[in-house]
């Protein structure tokens, strides 16, 4: 293949015209910092020229804009999005993302191993670059039932993938810390490689000690002291605002030119109708730079100082020998992209229909029995019951403890105090548990909402006011083989079907983005003010987030991370 | 392995003492920029601990000093120090350089493969971790002979060895330019691995050609302007100051917070007398400290961004899960290392002891025929003569004219304008080849100075006054194998032997620094007033860098790339 390197040094040159330059434009160099007037050439899937006059045989006037470097979103869960990958490329390459660092930790706790597969297949035909890290905690933990286990054994065989990128978080930090030696064995087989880290809240020496195990990276820091301390002990800080964990306000004071190399940005759970209402990552660098951010400083973290975080050494500069991974935006403090590159290939409607389809998997995931109402019921009790404490925007509950009223000999929502029914339902077809529980904060007045996704075993999680409609809900998500369903007065209000592992739709992003409209609309009527009521459902079950949470097998005490 | 895991875990959470624990200093945070008062724990080859209190099996009071991570030089050719790796090792670690990146082209030139063998032999044994990049151009043109060729054929089977890093300095950069195909088969096996760079004073559109090759590094700015042109284009500035090549000062005003993340420091070539005198990259630290460059700025450049442009993932900063390679400083300005760790050893005479011993090679490497004055005699012409233009301090010469004074029908030495002798004698037993010319610069008034260290295919190098005395000098470095000869009235007043491919010593660094300091006083009681004599002697043959050099062939027009 030197006949490609000819054709790069010839036309880096400039003794043959480029393939593509775009002219009257200036690009931000993110070395120095400066804005550079400069033609800028790209032969194949490379920049070759910089700091020039080129003639191209395709040539794009870009005159008053902007070309930066691609943004890399180093962490997130494109099941969040509930699409599939395919469409995930076609929602979010638009917005100037080139590169997706995935983590398909929602799909392998539901389908193993073939739902890796299922990502590295799609991972080599979408237009976007996407690389998958290899779910390191599938169960997440030993608390909850999922649908498949992924021990090291499993994970070897796609270590060598050329789209994979080490471990994912690695968020079973309490395994960690007290050496289980299922995580040891992990840990131990990729040491040196990279290995995400997923540690909140976690602090001083216990901190050092999971460091120790060679973790690198963090996007859990919800302050700018947490933040500070981990970035001090090497931590790369992945700043993240995704649909339910917003973080990049609290951690704006981080985001400095000096911090800039250790930085980087993530969405980690996103969904489509903030994406197109917000935007993506354009979204993080706009809102930062509004608040005072200095744009060097963030530009860096969306780009070259992600790609060096995760050994991407062909990306993040404008610069010759550099994959052409560009978007052309209209200012550094509007950040809407215009034209996008992506190994430079412009995109474009044409380009994405060249991709090959892959066959979605996991079609008959929800696997549930169905309920009734008399599986909701809680038996009274004179004494305190913890209750889950839910906080807008936060993926973090609190332990609440409340006296809660009775009728009969069950225990009763309470809605003058905001305090309803949850209950977890396993859905893998492996034990049938059924949890309840009681949850603060939704909001709800009346009827029920239940989803298959359910973080991070994706059992069936349901929260409402009442049994029958909780029921109703629950079973409906079987009917439709997983889903979000609203359910009031005993009747279906609102759904969305998300029949690929009970995680993402088979639909275009724009049919999802407008079905999940309806639905949240469903959700408001039955009195919830929670921005995203649907993603604050899943994660109720999240076992490794701080402080209550509930899975299949009871409520969870994730400070002593045990069961109650 | 997993023992170990747990080990660094317990360790790091405190649960049991430390290996090691510095107590009572700070360490210089090169992310933050602060000096944070902290102990430091250290398990095994690994830091553990920061930012907390530890306990430790040995416990080192370092009150009043600084910790700052190892230092790494990112391209020198061990050769230039003159004595073998374990010695380069046993001299340069003490100064707090845990990591050196080298580059073994000068053996590679006089015996081939076995040169770089024998560097991962004793790569594989040394204390400090020193790297090896594969020789890449080998013999560096075609317009010199030297004593092997390494085409890629010969390069892949090292491909993969644990201590390769990459490709290395690609100097024939009109090679690239334009198109070698010798070039291109190297370039093409390694895009996208590492490929450091070599090209002084390119610019502009050829600048991005040679970029768009895939290559990534530079060492040989030797102005601001052209380092800035090339950070900006994507290429990490290795700032140089060795023996010859001081660029240093020219380069302070890149060493900026700003550009750190993307500066490096190097040596190239130093010898173990300003090793003695000055120290290493420590001296380049306090020099440019000294000079008003911001500590953060220098100390980043020696240690993370440089680890992070070579791959190196597992060291740069002082923080758990780190590599434990570790400088104890007096102070910031000062930068006098007065204990090393490297992979958490204390550096010491007893650990250097530990090592395996590698035995040498290419110890009959100079096979030239014996040569006598009239093998010196230059034609005399009515024409001008090119003359090289040697400036202190500089591998770089002038191309310059002269009438040049004649007796009989020879062309003369004319020392009012202290324009003398200089010869390439082939030494590989190749062809016997002899080169004549003349030389600006020297101040020699007397004599000969004669070496077989002649970049980059090792020839003889001699310049003097004096015929006989040029004879004498070259034929007594086939007597001692190689090495450094100083001739004066015909009798031999100084030589240093280097029988391990006429580069390096087989005695200890300690020797051959004391021998050098005679050597030198040899050399100066021949008139010189050049600092580093035999080493501009060694770069005159070097047909890489511009802009007249002489090899074997002949007179070298290095901007036509040509013999004239």
């Amino acid at each position: 293949m030197t006949a490609r390197l000819e054709m790069l040094i010839d036309q880096g040159t400039g003794r043959e015209p480029a393939d593509i330059v775009l002219k009257g434009g200036t690009f931000f160099d993110l070395v120095t910092g400066e804005l550079v007037a400069s033609d800028i050439a790209i032969c194949g899937d490379r920049i070759v020229g910089t700091c020039g006059a080129y003639g191209g045989r395709t040539e794009i006037d870009i005159s008053g804009k902007i070309v930066v470097p691609g943004f890399i979103d180093t962490h997130l869960h494109i099941e969040s999005s509930l699409v599939t990958p395919h469409e995930f490329d076609r929602c979010v390459l638009p917005y100037g993302v080139t590169t997706a660092i995935c983590d398909p930790h929602e799909i392998a706790n539901v389908v193993g191993a073939e739902g890796i597969r299922f990502f590295l297949d799609s991972a080599l035909e979408t237009i976007m670059d996407i690389r998958v890290q290899l779910s390191s905690c599938v169960p997440a933990t030993h608390l909850e039932t999922a649908g498949a286990e992924l021990p090291i054994e499993k994970l070897l065989p796609f270590r060598d993938h050329p789209k994979v990128i080490g471990l994912a978080e690695f968020m079973n930090f309490p395994g960690v810390i007290h050496k289980d030696p299922v995580c040891l064995a992990k840990l131990d087989a990729f040491y040196g490689d990279h290995i995400d880290g997923h540690a909140p809240l976690l602090r001083g020496n216990d901190l050092n000690g999971y460091l120790s195990a060679g973790i690198r990276t963090e996007h859990e820091c919800t302050t700018a002291a947490e933040a500070l301390e981990k970035i001090r002990k090497g931590m790369h800080i992945l700043v993240r605002e995704g649909s339910v964990s917003k973080d990049l306000q609290a951690l704006m004071p981080i985001i400095t030119e000096r911090l800039s190399p250790y930085l980087a940005l993530c969405t980690d759970d996103r969904n489509p109708l903030d994406i197109a209402e917000q935007g993506h990552l354009d979204y993080m660098i706009r809102t930062a730079i509004a608040h005072g951010v200095e744009p060097l400083a963030v530009y860096r973290a969306a780009s070259i100082s992600a790609a060096r975080a995760f050994g991407l050494r062909d990306r993040g500069l404008v610069a010759p020998g550099w994959r052409a991974d560009l978007a052309v935006i209209d200012s550094l403090e509007n950040c809407k992209a215009q034209i996008v590159f992506s190994a430079g290939r412009r995109v474009s409607d044409e380009l994405f229909a060249t991709r090959g389809p892959v066959a979605p998997v996991g079609l008959d995931s929800v696997k549930a029995r169905r309920v009734e109402a008399a599986h909701f019921v809680v038996p009274a009790t004179e004494a305190e019951t913890p209750v889950i404490g839910v906080m807008p925007g936060k993926i973090i509950t609190e332990h609440r403890r409340y006296r809660l009223p009775s009728s009969g000999n069950k225990a009763s929502v309470d809605l003058d105090r905001d305090i309803i029914k949850v209950a977890v339902i396993e859905r893998h077809g492996k034990n049938g548990n059924h949890a309840n529980g009681f949850v603060q904060g939704f909001g709800l007045r009346k009827g029920a909402i239940a989803s298959t996704v359910g973080h991070d075993s994706h059992n069936i999680c349901v929260v409402g006011v009442d049994e029958d409609d909780m029921a109703r809900a629950a079973n409906r998500l079987g009917e439709i083989h997983g889903g979000f369903v609203v359910v009031e007065d005993g009747r279906v209000t609102g759904e969305i079907a998300l029949p690929v592992a009970g995680l993402m739709s088979l639909e275009p992003y724009e049919t999802v983005r407008d079905t999940l409209h309806h639905l949240r609309k469903a959700a408001y009527a039955l009195g919830t003010q929670l921005e995203e009521p649907f993603l604050q459902v899943a994660f109720l079950p999240l076992p490794v987030i701080p402080h209550l949470k509930i899975s299949d097998r009871g409520m969870v005490d994730v400070d002593r991370f045990a069961l109650i």
